[in-house]
């Protein structure tokens, strides 16, 4: 059966890599759709995203990419006509998380969004208007790790590639951070570094910038410091209060976070040393 | 003599003030080319911004002001039709000095350059090509605070409205920015507040950034804290070195700066509580 | 009781105008919160809004205005808290009108949904799910003016403020537009006058940009030539396919749209001689 | 002897090409520094471009390449070291030829000028400031044919590899095209295909847009409708007259040339079917 998979492979750089990964498809008569490398010549890296379609035997493939590759090398295989399964967690704020079910009821956005998980009960209606499951954990008495247990716990239920923090406003502890590597998005409205942690366009108002903007970044354990995915502004002016700021930075929010998740679902977001190559 | 001037108004806001002021230009025959205004309501200042065309009386039009203007207004009547002059100072880079050079040339930027100021020699060579006169003011074996002494000397020779640092790489003391107070217009090859201070594109490779921007502003105490201007990005990704930022930020930078001063050589930018207001 | 309006006045320059509007303001103890006023020195002609605070008489109001402006002046003065009633238009594009049930939903836009329109079924399901009244009017079996005449008279009923087509894919006849004029928003995807007519995606994909964009305007009786509201675009690059462009534009239509909209809903836009003034 | 060299590829797409390609490199033992591939799915055609270090056999090389790839596929190995040489033809506007002699004065154009040719003496004095001959072929009492023939001479004398129209206001005849084929870059004051031919700006104040724009693109002999390289808008507003679109349009109109010029200088740009592929 014809299937399209993409591979993604990196390693330390080395002549002839994408010579050797490409013959090996060419072996299997896999043809190549798209192909994009890039070499980080500072860390001497390579990275590779090879979508590929043909009839695959995966044990063949993986064991003649194993033998060719050096050491170290981190090759996967992912079905590319598999949708990638999301837990989207929120707390009170709709257009994100609005924005995202608007784009998944149209078909505008590849994902299955198995569950909305909010800290607070508002979205609620809004979620199960799409026919989305709903789960309020509230962090009400709980200390963040318990709190975060419980989140996880209900995350888990539902196995999702990827977990999307569609403003929600709370900071998860390490052991959250640790359970999903490279797997949870967070938008943050700010253009970071600039304007870390709380009230970002409170803090911009204070300092007259004359630009706002948005950053989708994967979580790590220093607030607002993970591996950056996408980011955008627009210009502003004297005239916007904070409030303003925070209706106008709205669109930016959730543009550059449906712009950022197409990304990631597409599998196009290799991580690095707390950056992101997108290919 | 049909002249044309502007008249910059601020003071605490309060009823009337559009109608008073408005009035004092139509009972003294000067037609209102354009009009801005902004009310502030958190520092509940008001701010206008008048282009005016007649025949002034100056001394009747200011008392009439003052006669009709809440105290601690300021007002001030400048004529719209004479250039500013400026004071260029710069270190070692073209791009920006460059750009402002070329634009004076052909016509593009409504300035008198008096003179270029230079830390080192490197462009007095760029600079007398367009028959601007440059200066060398060494910094080396002087103190902050003599060189400094030595390039106000040399900046009021030539008695300018501003000083632009254009690509002035030094930190000024605080007496030199107290002696041309919202006068001293730099521009800063970050989006700040991010990455304050030396080598911004360094620092935005390493955080791994996908936008570049650079900021106008006039200089304060605090390094690159002062009231912004004017703010611009350009988008980047993970193919960027540090270099190769640098190098696509030029035209960012001396866009943005270009700008900044249009705005600043045609009366546009009020300061106020180390913000800008543009009209 | 103290009121919010917006006083909207235009008519040809003269000297001393806004003199006059903010003196018999002041006369009427209104407090004017925002001020904004354009001279168009082509046509000769002068715009100007002012947000107004305080106990309005709106019948004396009008007396001094029409005493004091010059023959042919137009001022309105219009509640500034009374949100604007919109029927929006729809074909089979969830995007657009999503983005606005969307934004209504939690506050972003300042609108009261009186009803949709559609020329099929398919978003009826949508736009139910937020509880506004969806009409069908199928043009099957019908001629133009036919059609727009069931339109019309389904838009009657809830006699709004303006109508907004959202990927409304039909072209609306001269009665139609003559019924409803400056008060009908359109949304094109490209930026016009690029591309104008159908399938402008197809387009940009043939002529090979390396931009697309959208465009939402006023519609008149030329297709795609009536005043332009608002513009914006986003880059792309050879990898675009038709469909990817139609995709990636999505959210600049929506956008651009709703940025619109909030203009107009504010009375923030003039239009005169085909063009906008948005003040 | 270690050289850097750029292969650039182009044939029928075909099962395997990658793979067959990077294999000949690898066996030569040269090391791809940057490889970017595109297939176009609509005209079934595949374009690479590779960057490569190390020890080059040329002839074995070519005779290698020529015996692996597709009949009708086209390759050119072009040493990475070697700067271009142009020919810039202008008018009168100093803005795009001004931007290009400062960038190449200070290192931030990879270039070599060869000369420029004006068809008025206005821009003599400004190119010979920067130590670059100037020449003015005036068409005065020329016909079309004559005068671009005249240019031709003039311009062969210095075997450009690229031709540059840096505000060249006047349009060449079917032979000048048909003599440099994919050579010669134009910058047009529109976000192309909006507003061809003549005064854009006018045209653009006219219709009251709200972006004006700037297209880079080769010349073909159709006006303004050649392969788009590059094209970038800022927004402007309804107090932009004609004149004012026409300064602020300056500084997209330079940079987007450029830009676009970056790319053409370091071969990254294909032809094929009037799109460019910018790898």
């Amino acid at each position: 059966m014809i299937e399209k998979k993409i591979l993604l492979t990196d390693c330390p750089d080395d002549k002839g890599l994408i010579a050797k990964i490409t013959n090996i498809c060419y072996k299997h008569q896999l043809n190549i759709l798209h192909n994009n490398e890039f070499v980080d010549f500072e860390t001497k890296h390579f990275f590779m995203r090879s979508e590929l379609e043909g009839i695959f035997n995966e044990a063949t493939l993986r064991a003649d990419l194993e033998f060719s590759l050096p050491e170290g090398a981190n090759f996967r295989l992912i079905d590319a006509q598999k949708r990638k399964r999301v837990v989207i967690l929120v707390t009170k704020e709709a257009h994100c998380i609005g924005d995202i079910l608007m784009k998944n009821y149209y078909g505008g956005l590849d994902v299955e969004i198995a569950a909305v998980v909010g800290n607070h009960e508002t979205l609620k209606e809004l979620v199960e208007r799409f026919d989305i499951p709903f789960h309020c954990v509230s962090h009400e008495g709980l200390t963040r790790v318990e709190h975060d247990k419980l989140l996880a716990e209900k995350i888990d239920e539902y196995a999702p590639d990827f977990i999307v923090l569609a403003k929600y406003m709370r900071v998860l502890n390490p052991d959250f951070v640790a359970r999903y590597p490279n797997r949870v998005v967070n938008i943050h409205h700010s253009f970071l570094p600039a304007f870390i942690g709380a009230k970002p366009y409170q803090q911009a108002y204070e300092r007259g910038v004359k630009i706002i903007g948005a950053t989708a970044h994967f979580i790590n354990n220093e607030l607002d410091q993970g591996p950056i995915i996408m980011q955008n502004v627009i210009n502003i002016d004297h005239t916007y209060s904070a409030d303003a700021m925070m209706k106008a930075g709205r669109d930016v929010e959730k543009t550059v976070l449906s712009r950022a998740l197409d990304l990631v679902l597409h599998d196009r977001v290799f991580v690095y040393k707390n950056k992101t190559i997108v290919l």
